[in-house]
């Protein structure tokens, strides 16, 4: 019988090398290299397949698919989304990718992207910031505080210069706990009541929320 | 800074972990027993999602990505076809899959599904064969004599009881490694020159090609 052989295994980046890579770099010049690199393929957005996202959804959440190509290069990254897995000490989101040669269809890195997704996400918010934002920009708020507002607050900070950041979470131990892994990090950081008392003084504003119970955020007639 | 774990690793299941699991159970067996899932998940077919696969189109080849669940498990497979790629020592076909917990969105294993895609569609054909050809079907043309239409010998032997097999590829280098291949399985195998040659005297004809320039296989006024 003819058997396939395991040339096809790929690399495997671990969390545990994405951290150590992560820390070789340092987290501003590699949150700044995102930006630069994301900011490069939005230029070159025609040449992207944009296939929709391919969801499979239950009652408790979702997981999805998100394949694209540049004809040279294919990737796709499989994400869950579960809001309730916090509360039983899982991760709401986790995610990992593969790349592959187009040429050939052979699959060349499989990584981790629960971490790369907290990078990427919080640089693509910086980069657009950084064009959108009014110049001077200096304080932020951040609503949602999860462990992804801690990645938004230190990007906003290394690519958009923000230097205070105004917090407010529904649940407080959440706002307690970003404050706290905030601390040091050179950020005035002020913990909130309300998300009306979150925007006052902001140029700039990050929701960072997945649980759809709680989908309006701010309600304009009454922060104005 | 909040850091995700490394919980989310999964077992892999290598090609040689595949190998290993069919030498120790028995080609038959592994075939008759994947034919019974097979089967068993067509009876419940309204309890899966019914996503059509995502296809990645570029000049050479596909790369596809085929998600699916049933409410409880969810899978998807990652799968190219590059037909050129034989001619440079590499497989056609490389796949591998991943299962998930619907409940959490978190993977629970990995695996190669490059053996696994091979076995799952010959199991599925003799599968179909069994309800679909007449009884007492002992002979089968098989066309298109790659690395696949050996699973698909095997198969058709063990779960149809054919006993005889008749080969026939455009190109006769393919014949006869197929033919090498499935000497002394307990095969009668005839060697022949053209399609219609091949399905004289089959009860079922197996076709297996991937190359769409030779999409056109049999020509029924010819085969008359």
């Amino acid at each position: 019988m003819t058997q396939p052989s395991d040339k096809a295994l790929v690399p495997f980046v671990s969390v545990d090398h994405m951290m150590r890579l992560v820390h070789r770099i340092g987290l501003d010049p590699m949150l700044k290299g995102l930006a630069s690199y994301i900011e490069d393929d939005f230029r070159r957005w025609e040449r992207f397949d944009k296939t929709p996202r391919i969801a499979s959804h239950s009652d408790v959440g979702v997981i999805e698919l998100m394949p694209t190509s540049d004809g040279e290069a294919y990737g796709f990254k499989y994400v869950n989304g579960h809001p309730r897995n916090t509360a039983a000490g899982l991760q709401t989101v986790t995610a990992f990718g593969l790349l592959a040669d187009v040429a050939t269809g052979y699959p060349v890195l499989l990584s981790e992207m629960t971490l790369l997704t907290a990078l990427r996400t919080a640089a693509t918010s910086a980069m657009v910031a950084r064009h959108l934002a009014p110049k001077g920009a200096h304080t932020m708020a951040m609503i949602g505080n999860g462990a992804q507002s801690e990645f938004q607050s230190l990007a906003m900070r290394a690519i958009c210069g923000i230097a205070a950041v105004r917090l407010y979470d529904s649940d407080p131990a959440a706002t307690a706990k970003c404050a706290t892994n905030l601390a040091g990090q050179g950020l005035r950081i002020t913990r909130c009541t309300s998300a009306e008392e979150a925007i006052e003084g902001a140029q700039i504003i990050t929701t960072c929320t997945a649980d759809k119970r709680a989908a309006t955020i701010l309600d304009w007639r009454r922060a104005s």
